[in-house]
Formats: structure tokens, C-alpha cells, sequence
């Protein structure tokens, strides 16, 4: 991870662009106390950054709220990722190209793209082969310290920015990042035709893993949660089968009830509360010789029955971000094969994005969208 | 390939069950003379073969007719298995427990099952690596010289026999044999999520192919035939595009064409037809770094641009049947996620098998099902 | 897991072979005590149990301890396997030929074999599909309550006898059992050229992971213990790197050390230890998008850094016993690729098999042998 | 595949690098006459070309002859890569990093490096996922019109340059460009422990495909070859058996023979003859299940047995150049688990390339080596 847009550069920066337009950015600026929020959010206008020959400006329409996102403008960091300075926000995100670089080929002005917000720096091993996510230098909008996309006007690398059909809508586009988890979830632990797949919480992420096994041929699905409230969306979005968790139940518990329900155990597991009780309840419910993807993160030690994983051949499959997922995901949304478009609940203007942010801290919703454009 | 049920053994065995009902019963006769058919059709009863402690005896359903049949029928062989007496035909089955051997747990009389129709006779390399359909040591029902299914009575494996949730109808369970090669192909090649599929032939592998493809992730599908007539039932079950191909027409025009229409070469694709053409067109057409399923069967040798394939590493992938595939179509057919229904244009009650073969033989209709119960 | 060989069977049946000999096995009876061992070694004479039709009578050459053997000795059961009577210990072994059921035909008496102990009893979805060793109906000779394989002669499934080359001794024969382990385990985290391995303990199966991870095409094998003792052996085997490891050193720093020591972090991890460090410090070792086996079983519960896996999409994929490995390895074996024959420190006549648990259970050598042949 | 230094660049540049030495170059000139060779060798001095940020000046030490060189020489041209100007040769290469970019790191003047000598030139879905080799733009020094590898000084991207270890030579570390291919090749068909793997050819990629196929864990490889001469290589090489096949003699009779030497059908089977013969061969010698590469080229189009191949499941594999090869080539040459040094027969001065090229035409020698430092 490298700052590659410093604070300096952004504001500072002589390089202009010809674009003297406005660009309404929302930064996060870290506040000196003690007390949550950690940050202030300010809406300002940024310098356009001019492309390098490979990149491109967007002038982007829809980015959606993640829940790292509040994280950070909560605690003004996560993971070991800290910030080091103010910090644009926001990495869900579609526009339009608004000016090509000198060298892009595959794009020109007025193209409607979705936004892969990260990418290697170099060429390592990693992602010489195929593997970008895990590379040792990498850059990722939003992730501290690399500023975000929640702009008027975003330059970013052109080769990351990916083509939208007329079919498929800036908010499909921006949604396509938190599918890439699921997609990326799906494909490391094999979900496939006539499995039973369960996944643990149905948060925005526990959602796009039900629409996204199901696409992979996923015969049930099951949706586990501890709110019963959350689990509706489920069901309307398709789970085969749903259920409540009573706080302090036993993982083994819950496990033979997913059995019973599902009338089998899973063949493939997608945890994405990263509770200590979820992934216990993973290990226990997959079936033998089955995959539990680790998706959700929580605390950094947790206590796990790993024998009775090991003996039971119930691999435990890491998942960091995605790589390689933008592709498929346009091509499914543009032959209607998935259906997000009931995903977005809300949406705020880029001016009221401290509304936005309160409102998605809240819990309220699915996903808050922020619109960019100027009307 | 073996003699498990030679025909001295149905005919003259002393073993008979306590079943006393007539076991009307389709044979094949070879007949001594060069036009084709080769063969009588013979409806006969037929004693009831008492099962092993590790058989059942299922009261058929539904069992359809396949293009082997007809072709079985027609030259007293397919390949090389060459019929050496009287043989049984069909292997596209469905029925009824009606017995079960001693040590036969997971099912009971009165379960509705699928049946798959041929099984390792050893436990050799392939069967125990997961490969049994390569088993040096294989029963295959009416493959010659092996009996068929199309029995009012059938007695078979148990652990080859699948039961069937209420809400799968016998039709679809006896249409999961030709399902299984399409997913044996989707699997073996690879289709998924995202995925731009051509489908080479519009028959009834064909069609299965193009469903099953949908069901493993294909975004879009092609399928392309000579006969416009055969395309159209290719559109009705969902085929995002169809193409006719004129006799003649150069593989690498047709190639161009199907990347017109997908908007990109196909990353995967299933020739069903067996031709010279369509294994030449598959590969001109198919994107590099894809695979090519070899699913017809046509002529033994043909001249392939396999230079063309190695430099693009577009891998050549055979099929011979399917192993491990009932488990996952019950699944898929159980929680509606493919809908076989349709396929099934036309029923014959099992007296009546040479009408039905004869209607088969004449390309009417998609697929033929035989009716095995008494009523 | 199932009881396949009754006692009672083993001393009363009716059904008793031809062979007439006596019949020295080694057979473990639960005392009615607290302290350890909680079993009797019995050495006595057992009916020969004639064959079934696909089995074979095998005249018992050489039989390894393993720690598990000395393990149920010392507790009557190993995780849940309970001992439910006298149980005949073993389960490492080779053989010749003595007699052959009736469908056997693969081997004929004379002919010299290694014995897989473990088949699964019925055709499941894991054993069709290749995965018979999470099957759940199996025989696995010396699990509790199933009979070991210590005995002048042993009965077995015909198929999972494989026959050895004139160039594979006996002892190598029997050694195959812990080298399918490894092997098993190799297979599962892909060990493959170039990679650098880190194998957590060196005990026998710590030497046999570093012996078949090189024979994988692993470039460089750091062996790590805290028992300077046992890494000499690893030394001598082609061990690249040894590291002693100081009680309650931190796992962190021990991945740094390793890290140092191979000139960069392991691609696969085979930890053989069994213990919470162990496990632990293969996490912070293997490298981003490596995979660690987890062989050694120890506690149930272990706290893990899970997230740091995660997020380094480390994977951790449980070892249950092994499949489909004998073949391999006997082809290694034959052709001089692996040479384990320096494994074998110590041999014992069956009729001191008291002595050779003692001596195994005081962790003096590596493999000792039981030589069961009369002479 | 794109010019990527025309040779107006090379000759007329004005940004030269202040590196003023001489820079004696092999380029291919094209003649205008019909007979062969179609193109003059002519050693010539060339400007150094700048390193752009990420590029490094290599001053070179061994670059290897490949067949495919020689053949450009002869024709011009490579399958539909023609020259269409002067063309430096050579694509195998070792040196010496003389001088880095601004943005290199992880070299320094100084350091030993390997070359890869190809790479994509932007980042599409192919260099993405790890297939750069297939990536639709693409350089790859001495395709034509791209120039090669062979002169005094030649500027690369560094991160297709690898640091070489101290224990591993020039010579090796040219040799892995050959190497590369057999390492992707035995990758991409799985061969792996205990395997039995039949070579096609003892040219020199025939002879690394057996090194390799041993690297990764192959038991037994049998290489066959229609010289008898060219054998006795192989033989001192490792190759377990070996096979001269009589001209005209039926591939399935030479599939007979191997599989009786073997002891068994190969596994795994690596064609590099590039002839309909030897791919006929390797369709009807290769176990059910196997699969097949295609190394070799030769005729476009090939007529095949492909309904035996699809029957059996012989899957028949397309091998295009190699990807993320490098670093497993030098752990595996640094730990000495594979030997190549024997490889190297002749050696030249670049200044006689002339007489390397007419050498290497009259197919002496296994691998002639040309020497492009100063004294």
C-alpha cells in the first residue's frame, strides 16, 4: 500500500487540467479528540488531477457507502491501513470519461464505465499471475492512505476502468464492486452447479453472496442472521431458506438446524459476519470435503474448532478484496442474469454526503448511494 | 465393457423374484440382412431378475429415447460395442422401488428414483479417483452387449439408483441422464459465471447443453445448427442468440460471425454435432486460453487447424458420458433453478416402443418419452 | 466408521480358511484401570478369516508402529474411535499373496503387496467422486473399533492390495502408508516446482512430508522442531534448512526466522505438530496466497490469527488420512525417486510386540518395524 | 504483437544512452532472392537504447540459439510473425544489469540477471489473470518485427528481468527461456508424483521436457525420437527408456511399444516433434484421462483420431510460450534439484555468429551458446 495521491499533490498540484469545472470532493480530515466520529467529513473542491497516459478522468455519477467506509470515518483507519493526512472517500463507484490519457486505447470521452478502485503498482509475482489483489505494492481508492473516488472528477487508471453496456446503470456499475466479494468469494471456494450453499450474516455483503451463488448454480441457498428484520431482504431476494440465530445459541446448534433446514449439510459456506460464533458455526455446518470462505473480518484471534475442520477436510479459503471480477460481473448484469438493482435503497446528492454518511452509520437501508453529477 | 446380464440369464434364470407380474419388456433381435434396421423390436415379457443384496428392483416410469437407440436399432452397434444376442434397450430412466437387497440402506420400496444406468464393476484407479465413467471394468445399460432399461421391471444397483424429492416429476428424473453430459461438460470444460458460450448443434444434447451452461453461470449463450427449424426451440429455452450456418460456409466465417453476435469469442464451447466442421468451427471460434468440449461424435480421424488451437492454448477436452452428476441435477431440478419440462414432446406407452421408435427416427419432435407403467 | 470384523467373528466364526496354521497377532485388550496404558498387548493365535469373493488372504511380512498404534495402546481410542473390545493393533503394512477369493484378478498367490488399510463399505457420494476418505461408512483396519492388520495373516479387500514391484522391498511396502500422508497432503496444498516448503515438526511424519515435498519439485524444505535431536535426522534426509525452535518463542518470530533462513516465506506450509504454536506460527509464515496443511491434530480448540490468513488469503486445509496414493507411490518407489529405506531404525518379531511398543512409545528411533513372517 | 523499437529507434535515436561503448548486435537482414537463407546475419554496432523508468540496460553475457532464430534466418518469418525490416535475433538470454531506470527497485547495477524475453504491453483481461502469454498485445524480443536479445547491450523492462542467484550461471540462467517452455507445458497437463510420462522428440525441448517432467515428480519418462543418436542424449539425461521408431511405422503400433516399456500407459505425454505422426501417437499412447501438450508445431492443420481421444477423455492441451516461469526455474536451479549445464555443447563469440547460426542449422550439438561480453 503506497499514498499515491498525497494531500499536497491533490490540492497543490500545477499540473491542472484544462477542466476548470468545480469538483466537489468529500474529504475525511482526521479530528484531534478522542470521542467517535474521529474525523470530520467536508464536502470541498479538489484540483483535477490531469491523466498520465495511461489513466483517464471520470466524471463519476454513482458511488455507493461501504461499511469501511464509515469505519474509517469513524476511527480514521482500518485494519493496519491508517490514515496519514485529510482523505477523499469512497471506493463503489461509475461515471462517465470525461478525457483519455495519450496512450488509452480502449476508451474515449463519453464512455459510461464501472471503476475497479484498486490496482498493482508493479509487476511482482502476484500480479504476474493473476493474483493482483495480494501484491506487495499496491494502490486501492479510499483504502488509508489512498485517497477515494467520491468526486465530481476522478482521475484513475484506464485499463481498471471498464466499459458499461447502454443495458446496465450507473448504479448496477457501482455496485459491481461489493458483487466482486461475493464473485471472487464464490469462485476461491468453488460454488457450483446443484450446491447448498450457506451464508452466515445478511448484511449488503451477505446479500450479494446469496445473488451471487445462486448465479454460480447454487441449488439453495440458506441465510443465516441475528436480526430477523434482515433476513426479509433475504427471502425477497431469494434465499431458499432463512434463519434467526438466538444470541448465545451453540455453534454445533445452529449447524444441525442449517442441516435440517437445507435438507443436507453445505456444500460450501460464506461467512460474512467475522464474529468468533460465525465461523465456528461455518466449520461445524459445512459438509466433508467442503470450502468455508472467510469474508468478514472481525477480530484479529478467534478460537476455532480447527481439528474437527481438518478431519472432516472443511478447507477455511481467505478472501482479500477480488481480482479479475469486473468482466464477468458487466457481462451478467448486462444479459439480466442477476438483478441487483433492488440492492440501492437510498440516495443523497454529493453535497449532502455527511447525511448520507450519518444515514448509512444508522443501519438504515441496503446501500446509500451518493450521486455525483451536477444535477 | 462386460456381459452382466447375458440373455440365457434373463431368459432361463432359475432365480426368479416371487414378482409374478408380466415383465413387458423392449428387445432388440438382430436380423440376418444388410438394410437397415438391423434390428427387430421385439416387446416381450420377460422373467424379473431377483436383485443382489446390493440391487433393487425398480417398477419403471419414464424411460425416453435417446439417438444411441435408434442408432443401436439401426446397425446392431454404436462404436465399438457390438450387440452379440438379444439386448434390452434404453438408459434415460425413471421409476419406483419395488424391492431391495438385504443390504440396501438408503433406500426403500415406494421411493421414486433416477436412474444412472451404467457403474464401475471393480474398484480400479478411475472408480476410486473419481473418473469411474473411464473404469477399464464398466456395466453400461444398453450399451451392447449390456440390457437396457426399457422394462416394466428393472433390476440395478442400488447405490446407482438416486431418490427423487416429491416435487421432481419422473420425466425429469429420467431426463438427467442427457442433463448429466451437458454438466459433465460444463464441468469438465470449465463453463461459469460471466461466461460467453457457443453451443455447436441444436438437438436434443444440444439443448440440454444451452440449459445447463445458463444454470452454471453462462451470461450468454449461442447456439448455432444447419436447420433453422431446430434453432427455434433453442430461443424459446432461453438461448440469448442463434445463428444458421449455411452448407458450406467456411469455420472461420461462422467463427466471425458467432464474435459479431456475442460481442466477443466465446470463452467456452460444447460441439454436439460431430461434424468435421463444427470441431474446426469450435475452434476458430472459441477465445484464447478457452476450451472446447468434444461432446459428438461423427467420424473417427478429422483435420483439425490444431496449430491454431495450441498457439491460442485453447484446450481440446473429450467426453465420454458423465460420472458424479445425478446428485447435483436432483438439486438443480428440486429447487426449480432448470426447467426440463418442455423438452418432453411426445409419450408412447411402452407397448407401443416401436411406434415410438420409429417417430424418433423420423426427427419429430424434441424428446420421446416411453411409458412403463402398467397405468 | 463401522465395526467390520467382529471379535467374535475374528475367534468363533464357523466359516474358518483351510489354512491351518497358526495364526500370532498382536491384539490390544482394554483394562479396567486408570493408569496408563490403559490396554494389554496380547500376542495370541486368531482363526484365519476365509475370504470373501473379492478378497484375499495376505501372509503378513512387515508392519510399522505408528504413533497412533502406541496412542490407543496408551488410551483404549483415538478422538472419538473408541476401542468396543479386543482389537487387533496396525495398520502400516505389506505382505505376500497367501490365498485369493473368487473374483479376484488382479493378483494371485505369490504375488508380494502393500495394503491400504481403509475402503469405504458403500459406493457414496464421496467415494464415487473420488474422496473416499471422508466417506461416511468406513473400514479403516486398527481405528477403533475396526481390527488392525498385525497378524501372520490378515484378510482384506482384494482392490485395495497393490501389487509390488521385485525393486520394492517389503519394508518400503509398508512404509507407504505415513509417505500417503505426505503425499495426500502435498496434493491437497499443491506443492509443486520451485516452491520453498516449510514442514512444522520432525517426527516421522515431519521427515516423510520433507522427503515427498521434495520429490513434489520443492526447491528448498526448512524442517523446524524444538528438539535439535530430531532435525539431525532431517538433515541427513535433505532437509535445506533445519531451525530449533526455544520453547515460547513467539510465532511471529519464528516465521521471521524461517522467512531469513529459506531467503524468502514459505509457498506451502505442512504443519506435523499438532500444537496451537505450530499452527499459528504457519500462518504468520506461509506466504500471501500460499496454503498451509494441517496434519497434526493435538486440541481440539486452537485460537488462530485467522484474519491475518484471511487477508493474506492463506488457506488452511485440513488432512484426513489420504486417497488414490499407493499407486504414486509405489511408481516412486520403483524407480529410485524417493528413498525412505533409511526410515527404518529398528525391527521386532511380532512375538515381541510388547517389546516394540515399549521401545517406539520412549521415542527412540524413527520407524520401527514388527517383522511378522515366522522366520 | 506490436514493433515495439522500430529500427528507425534503434539506428537513428537521439536519446542514446551516455553508455558510449561500441554495441556489437546480430541483425537479421531480410535479402531479396528466393532461395534460403532469406536473410543476411550481419554483426553491426547499434546505439543503446535509454532505459525508460522501469526499464533496465543489460549488458549481456549468454544468449542461447533456439531453432526458431535459425528458422527466421532461413524464411524471413515465423508462422504470421514476418520481419518487415533489419531485426536483432535471439530471445535466450543472461547478463548483467549495466543500468537502471528511475523508478527500478529491485535491481542495481551489478546484479546478474535472467531475461524473459517477452511481455504484454498493456494490461488486458489476459495479463490480468495471470495468462500474459496470451495477451492480444504483446512484445516478445526476436518474434518478428520485434527486435531480440542478442547484442553487447539491450534494454528490457526490469521486472522481466530476474536476479540471479550467485550459484547460478549465465549459461543456466540463459538455458531458462527453453526451460520455460517445458515448465509451462507440464503445468499445464498436470504432470505430478508417481506419473509416467512419455516425451515426443529429443530435440532440445524435448530433452528439458524430460528434465522438467522429472522435476515435477514424474516416476518414469520414456522419450522417443526417430534418430537413434539423439536417444543417447536422453538416456545420459535420465530418461528411463527410450524408443526409436522406424519411419512409416504406425503411431498405434509405436503406442503398443511404449506402454509395454513403461509398464503402463503414460500419464502425462509432451509432444515436440510438431509432425501429424507424433501427435497421432500421443492421442493413442496416453492413458484414459491423460492429457496431452502440444509443444511442437509444424502443419497448421493435423489429421487426428480425436473421437479415440474424446472417448477416453485424452485431453489435448495447446502450449503457447510460457507464463511465471522464471522464478521457479532459478529456486529450482539455485537448490541443484535440476542439472541443465550439460546442455550447453558449443560456445561462440558474438562476433562469429555467422558461424553459431551455419552450426547450429547443421544440427550439431544439443545447445550452442553465443558470448556477447567483451573478451
Amino acid at each position: 500500500m503506497q499514498v499515491q495521491l498525497s494531500w499536497v499533490q491533490i490540492t497543490g498540484s500545477n499540473k491542472m487540467t484544462s477542466l476548470q469545472q468545480e469538483n466537489t470532493s468529500v474529504v475525511l480530515h482526521k479530528r484531534d479528540r478522542e470521542e467517535k466520529p474521529l474525523c470530520d467529513i467536508v464536502v470541498e473542491n479538489l484540483k483535477v488531477r490531469e491523466p498520465a497516459d495511461n489513466e483517464v478522468i471520470v466524471r463519476m455519477n454513482s458511488v455507493g457507502i461501504c461499511g469501511s467506509d464509515v469505519h474509517i470515518w469513524m476511527t480514521s483507519g482500518i485494519g493496519h491501513f491508517m490514515m496519514n493526512g485529510p482523505m477523499v472517500a469512497g471506493h463503489e463507484a461509475s461515471g462517465t470519461i470525461e478525457k483519455c490519457g495519450n496512450k488509452v486505447k480502449h476508451l474515449k470521452p463519453g464512455d459510461r464505465v464501472a471503476i475497479e478502485p484498486g490496482y498493482p503498482l508493479t509487476e511482482d509475482e502476484f500480479s504476474k499471475s493473476g493474483r493482483y489483489n495480494l501484491s506487495e505494492d499496491l494502490f486501492f481508492g479510499s483504502a488509508p492512505p489512498d485517497n477515494g473516488l467520491l468526486q465530481r472528477y476522478y482521475t484513475h487508471r484506464a485499463d481498471f476502468c471498464y466499459k458499461l453496456p447502454d443495458n446496465v446503470s450507473f448504479e448496477e456499475g457501482a455496485l459491481i464492486e461489493p458483487l466482486s466479494v461475493a464473485i471472487h468469494s464464490c469462485r476461491r471456494v468453488g460454488v457450483t452447479l446443484g450446491h447448498r450453499v450457506l451464508v452466515l450474516g445478511s448484511g449488503p455483503i451477505g446479500l450479494v453472496s446469496l445473488l451471487v451463488a445462486k448465479a454460480y448454480g447454487a441449488a439453495s441457498v440458506i441465510v443465516v442472521d441475528i436480526l430477523a428484520s434482515r433476513l426479509e431482504k433475504a427471502k425477497e431476494l431469494g434465499a431458499n431458506f432463512t434463519l434467526e440465530v438466538k444470541a448465545g445459541e451453540k455453534p454445533q446448534e445452529t449447524a444441525r438446524k442449517i442441516k435440517e433446514l437445507l435438507g443436507g449439510m453445505p456444500d460450501r459456506t460464506l461467512e460474512c459476519t467475522g464474529s468468533e460464533a460465525g465461523l465456528q458455526t461455518g466449520i461445524y455446518a459445512t459438509k466433508s470435503g467442503g470450502r468455508l470462505a472467510v469474508i468478514g473480518v472481525g477480530e484479529s484471534n478467534k478460537t476455532l474448532p480447527i481439528v474437527h475442520a481438518a478431519m472432516r477436510e472443511v478447507d477455511i479459503i481467505g478472501i482479500f478484496r477480488y481480482c479479475n471480477t469486473w468482466p464477468a460481473a458487466i457481462n451478467m448484469l448486462a444479459s439480466g442474469q442477476i438483478d441487483v438493482k433492488s440492492l440501492v435503497t437510498h440516495r443523497f446528492p454529493i453535497e449532502k454526503a455527511q447525511e448520507a454518511f450519518e444515514f448509512t452509520r444508522g443501519g438504515k437501508g441496503i446501500k446509500v448511494m451518493i450521486k455525483c453529477e451536477k444535477d
